[in-house]
């Protein structure tokens, strides 16, 4: 069975003529907006922050993955347009959603943000339209929550009227070498035709597509890498203690093992995992897991493992402290870095805050510096504010804890002039009695 | 502080004269031993039974990585013999120990073989040897087993009369590409002139060496290499099962994981793990570690899963014949491959044996077919001998189960003839209703 809107679509998609609307303009969609938009496909952003819609609009960037001059270029060409106005969604073929998909206090999804899209996109959008599901969600969510809240608001019929599909965003901040338009995209449509369309539009901007049978495999294809990530970040975090336990480095067995030349991939320790994919995604996973009464044991465990590295490493602190005969307690403490990690300028998720708020309530008085965030919350609502340093400074504090590995900090002025540092990221490769390794 | 003996020993490495002596003739031993010959360097190799050293010495090749005329060619010219006489360890300089490291029933290491290897070494070596051990092991056990062993049947001081090192095998079975020679070997000495000769005398065999400052690293690096892979392949068996609840198709999913250029590494779901490292070397680890009073959860977590593999691969095939109406007892149940990885004879730690002592107990006739394995004894003490494979005997077979992917069984064949599969390698890539996959 074909749809009687099929043909339409693919010729617009042949002629480039298809309007693409990026529903959501964080640090997925608008890279996923300019690409297009730079393979002259006009494109519509929808977000509901009016500021940044007027950001976008004056070309005015804010994600640090999107060139300054390739927004400004496209929108002054008029290619891409930002718009709070989602009724406007009538004037895409193709809209892509890329909203967040956090977890609720409990560890619960929430799936808030994926249900009002589907709505705000069912209530405009016209029959022949293709919606793809971009942001990271468990199995099934496609099929099971979307799709039904679309059919509901539209009075339309998926695959008749309207198809649907799932294509992981594989965003990773920061990364050099692979964007939006390099790193090859896995889609999944609803359907033979749903697949079809969905792999002639991200054509248009990516350079390599593998297409799956279904929506929900392409769900599980990127929280499996995901949970990959979060399972051996774990792992090796586990280790670290041990090695630290058995008076070894652990950096130096992984640069071992590393030589392996198969069979092996190196993670490394840090005081807890970070962002806004790899502490969440899993869960999601263990979520629907649960409504087929199943149990993801290695999920629940690293899970374990990462919810305790924080209070461990506040250990470390005590433990440092304790052989210059401190104690937290009245000690003066610096953090340096607060990102979640080293070189990018977002602290969501970040371990360092976890460590910062335990050290704060044992009485420990916490400095901060982080060239690429001025201002904290910590998530039990502590404040600070950046702290420039200078050897006045370090040579004041008790104990200076590395937490991210910025590029810029310097670890043998940082040894020299400070008392005492607890070093959560191997940055000090030199042997000396003031640092304490993870 | 030089050892007396330093000089002596790099002047015999340097000029090509070190005798090596190789204990254990193994799968790793013996494809050392011939290396070491084929780089003109003298090897004594040095084996309890007494058939496998008649054998080595009648160039006789009995390990699937040895090429058989490169045995031939390194016995004929004198440059190796097996002696089964650990009295003439006295004719070495430098002695590489390549015993067995199994677990006991408990789950607990056998140090029995590295201890045995010890006192005999301690006994007949010279002032002046090198000993490096090469078998997996806890961190420490170079240390703190090996060491007062050579000390106490020797009489002589480490580091003052003789040195030692630890040095992983990295031996896997089968792999064409990776050999002995090839495979980047680590270097742990036990103080900096240890490692200096470790570092002279594998060099004479091995094309890439990488040297940690000391044995319990090289021990943790191994360690830390197999458990990245239990833990890995426990997690997407894990998976894998889930996706069988949700209807996907595991495989499916990690194809398209496997487009995403970093951060991922594909592993893939069996009916458990076999082998003589990966289900055993991570519980060395656990081992030690719980004397420092610490818990390796992941390992334990893994350990779980892969306890439960066989059982939950019974269910399977109890699912997939339920739906013909039949229950295990009773049926007659063909097994294809029960080496414990695809193309090779070794059946030890195989889960195809495991699955099989479950299917007989519950009244399952058992038949296998497995052209690299006449016979097999499962941990029960079943025995089975091999049944070639004809359309009659497959048709007459109620349920075919495929344990091992030998890239010799032809998918479409056994299709064509078999009433009901269940693959457990995703070797029929064909869909087909007879088919039930992992």
């Amino acid at each position: 069975m074909t749809s009687k809107y099929f043909a339409g679509i693919m010729d617009k998609i042949n002629d480039n003529s298809v309007v693409v609307g990026v529903l959501g303009l964080g640090y997925v969609g608008l890279p996923l907006a300019v690409t297009f938009a730079k393979n002259n496909i006009r494109v519509i952003g929808f977000e509901k922050s009016t500021s940044k819609a007027a950001q976008v609009n004056a070309g005015s960037n804010y994600i640090g993955d999107v060139a300054d001059e390739d927004l400004k270029q496209v929108v002054s060409s008029g290619i891409l347009s930002a718009t709070t106005d989602f009724s406007r969604i009538n004037e895409c073929d193709a809209v892509l959603i890329c909203v967040p998909t956090p977890l609720d206090k409990f560890k619960k999804p929430d799936m808030s943000y994926i249900e009002a899209a589907s709505v705000e996109i069912g209530k405009s959008m016209k029959p022949g339209t293709f919606v793809s599901l971009e942001s990271t969600t468990y199995p099934t969510t496609t099929e099971n929550v979307m799709l039904p809240l679309l059919e509901r608001e539209s009075g339309l019929h998926v695959n008749d009227d309207f198809w649907v599909c799932f294509s992981p965003e594989r965003v990773d901040p920061g990364n050099e070498k692979y964007k939006t338009d390099n790193t090859p995209k896995v889609v999944g449509g609803y359907g033979e035709e749903a697949g079809e369309i969905g792999f002639a539009i991200y054509s248009k901007a990516i350079n390599i597509l593998h297409t799956v049978e279904s929506p929900r495999i392409a769900e599980m294809v990127k929280i499996l890498e995901n949970t990959y990530r979060l399972v051996n970040i774990s792992l090796i975090n586990e280790i670290a203690l041990l090695c630290g336990k058995m008076d070894m480095n652990v950096w130096d067995v992984i640069d071992a093992a590393k030589t392996k030349p198969y069979g092996f991939q190196a993670f490394y320790p840090g005081p807890g995992i970070g962002g806004h994919c790899i502490p969440l995604d899993p869960f999601y996973l263990e979520y629907i897991a649960k409504n087929y009464n199943f149990d993801l044991t290695m999920i629940h465990t690293a899970g374990h493992i990462d919810n305790l590295m924080p209070h461990r490493m506040t250990l470390k602190i005590s433990s440092a402290l304790n052989r210059h005969k401190k104690s937290i307690n009245g000690s003066k403490i610096m953090f340096l870095g607060v990102a979640y990690k080293a070189d990018i300028n977002d602290s969501r998720e970040s371990p360092a805050l976890k460590i910062i708020d335990e050290i704060a309530k044992k009485g420990g008085e916490i400095l901060y510096h982080d060239p690429y965030i001025p201002r904290i919350k910590t998530e039990e609502g502590r404040i600070f504010t950046n702290t420039e340093i200078d050897e006045t400074i370090i040579k004041t504090v008790d104990c200076v804890v590395i937490t991210t590995a910025h590029r810029v900090f310097k670890p043998e002025w940082i040894t020299k002039h400070a008392k005492l540092i607890v070093d959560l990221r191997n940055m000090i490769k030199k042997k000396s009695d003031k640092v304490y390794k993870l």
